[in-house]
């Protein structure tokens, strides 16, 4: 048992956003460390994020056993359930009469750029009310969207994922011909889609062509792009981002969709970019179009990038477990919120510091100019250098037969 | 050294059809074990197939070291390259003139139902020929859909890569919410599709409902049956094959898809399914229309279902590599061309034999009947058994949370 300077109550443990890979991971740290502390009477969790708040919807997590708990922490997805409600402050104030009633002083919010917003706002509203309430956020995205973070939670793996998929499409699509793209989540950043170049080993190998949000999308650079590359290696294979935009911002799945019917908008204002083929198939029509080309083909990668189970990074469960551990200390010694950031210090190594709340909340981080070529279809070295250590132990290489010809005889 | 019966040449080996996590495995399993038998001149492979053969176009894989091809082995989708060209009996025939010219006499062809008949067709034209040539097909197909095989190499790596898969899309759409429902291969056979199934731990684990090509898809009944599932469930995930079809046989991509331009026929008459998200749009479409539910979303898996590294069954990649061996031993000692089949005779042990080339050719094995439940919307436990041992070793399970609800205070 260890004494926090923090009063007597309860400790909250929620998620948000979009699940990954290993937000449990971050859970489970922060539920095994606050157990530990003799002034947390009990650890609470709320099902389905800010919801569950609401609704009074509690869970106690002292009551779980430490083997479960490990069982769920190598298990994807948000295993407390999440939610896509925005809180407005009329929200946050209902969420904090519910934690005063039920003497939760320490609330920690796993989650994006968003729940570290909400988590502001709920932070100011106890403060006005003088109720003595550290809110903690522990960083989780996939997007890698985070500022003053190295990186997130959740990104290494889904990372992982996607540079393992692109090692076997690239050989799929060498061994068929023709040009192949792959849509890939972030839907303002293009650390995701960019780590679709991690697992490259020969300069030949796919993806020939990366487009990211952070450049203007331009349709007739893609048909030269592409042109170029299938005539240079014989077939080419392309990552493309789902919030890829035009000069004007506009998003390229907007302009080309004849899906209107199932596009959706949701409590974000975030327009639906995943769970679709759309922005895929409309680029192999266009490309068609203008290319003669005769195998054009486009996949989604889709809700598996973050919920994958069996493709994770071990760095990644390893700081997002200690981002959850490292939140309950915080709370416990430090007298203020904030959100637990992460820093690199070597090659590899990371520090963990608290940065006040609105350092991140509701703001976007981009790609570095360093990390992406000139052209803006393809990323740089020292964009795989950055990569590399977070894909963890264990990630698998392609081979390819070398080259013995044998002469012709027949020679027709 | 070893002897083998047949006369001194060369042993030509080549990739045809689709890409598998493990065709390098049976390439590289003939290829070692061909360089073994000291009638063998040389190994050689055709690139791209049978159209390598018409090319002249061949690598001299005795040269290779062990070392590559132990890796290339470990490599996903073909090495050797594939095409999708279907020989018609002139292309046969130009093809003997090749292999005749190159002193080949082993021709080991590794590939699905399309691939069988080639080698059939070349095989009779051989023997017509008065040239002795031995002709093996060595099996392969994600479909899983070649007669009398318990299975074929390639269907349990991705068997295991789409039940992966689902363990973690149901734990995410569980955590979101809605229906959720992802299109697998599989043209005419289930088998992959039915494989969503293999990873389920509770029962009310998804996906709840399973579509496979086997049985009449009916709009109608597709819509009660997820009202019903996403009432019983609070959320809907579903595992469609891309090749259902209505009463009438015809195709739902076909009857549903607004993608006309993007459709194809490939040379095997086969229309285009994989590479396209429109199947999975146009449902969700269909959905929505028809019921009252928020979140609809559609995932297409596409080609890293076939192609992913570092998901590979252990009992696949061993049975592949098999498969190329006996596949040599055939061809040195039975004096007889034919197919290597694999027959189960434990929980879980296999056996191989060598079946005559018109068992498998250009025919297709379907889901025996009690592999589907009499609602024709979901697997039996029968398929359950039957799949689980062939994922291999180390396959990953998910965990919930248990349940310990808190006392509300203020219920509101």
């Amino acid at each position: 048992m260890i004494m926090g300077s923090l009063e007597r109550g309860k400790v909250l443990v929620a998620q948000g956003g979009g699940p990954t890979a290993v937000i449990n991971q971050s859970m489970v740290g922060a539920v095994l460390e606050a157990r530990k502390f003799s002034n947390v009477e009990f650890v609470y969790g709320a099902m389905n994020g800010v919801r569950g708040i609401i609704n009074e919807d509690f869970v106690n997590l002292s009551k779980e056993t430490t083997h479960n708990l490990e069982m769920v922490a190598n298990t994807p997805s948000s295993a407390l359930g999440s939610t896509r409600d925005k809180p407005d402050l009329k929200y946050c104030q209902e969420m904090l009469k519910v934690l005063q009633a039920h003497n939760i002083n320490c609330f920690l919010y796993i989650g994006g750029n968003d729940s570290s917003d909400t988590l502001r706002i709920i932070s100011e509203e106890a403060q006005k009310a003088g109720y003595p309430l550290r809110c903690i956020h522990i960083p989780k995205t996939i997007d890698n969207d985070l500022l003053y973070n190295d990186h997130t939670p959740g990104f290494p793996s889904a990372a992982r994922f996607v540079s393992q998929a692109f090692i076997g499409l690239n050989r799929d699509n060498w061994a068929i011909g023709g040009v192949f793209m792959t849509v890939v989540m972030g839907r303002n950043s293009g650390f995701l889609t960019a780590s679709a170049a991690a697992g490259k080993s020969l300069s030949e190998d796919g993806p020939h062509l990366i487009y990211m949000p952070e450049r203007a999308f331009k349709l007739d650079s893609f048909y030269s792009d592409i042109k170029q590359a299938h005539e240079k290696y014989g077939h080419c294979v392309i990552a493309l981002s789902e919030g890829i935009r035009d000069t004007d911002g506009t998003l390229i799945a907007e302009k080309l969709s004849y899906m209107d019917k199932i596009n959706e908008v949701d409590a974000h204002g975030n327009k639906q970019l995943s769970g679709s083929g759309s922005l895929g198939d409309a680029l192999v029509a266009k490309v068609k179009e203008n290319l003669n080309i005769k195998r054009v083909r486009a996949d989604t990668l889709g809700y598996i990038q973050r919920s994958f189970i069996g493709c994770v990074s071990d760095v990644d469960q390893r700081e997002a477990r200690e981002v959850g551990e490292k939140a309950v200390h915080y709370a416990m010694w430090d007298k203020r919120s904030g959100t637990v950031t992460i820093q690199r210090t070597g090659f590899y190594s990371v520090e963990y510091s608290l940065k006040p709340l609105d350092y991140v909340a509701g703001k976007t981080r981009y790609m570095p100019d360093e990390f992406i070529n000139d052209e803006g279809n393809n990323v740089t070295d020292a964009f795989r250098m950055y990569v590399r250590p977070l894909l963890g132990s264990g990630f698998p290489s392609a081979y390819n037969l070398r080259k013995h010809p044998v002469d012709k005889i027949l020679n027709r």
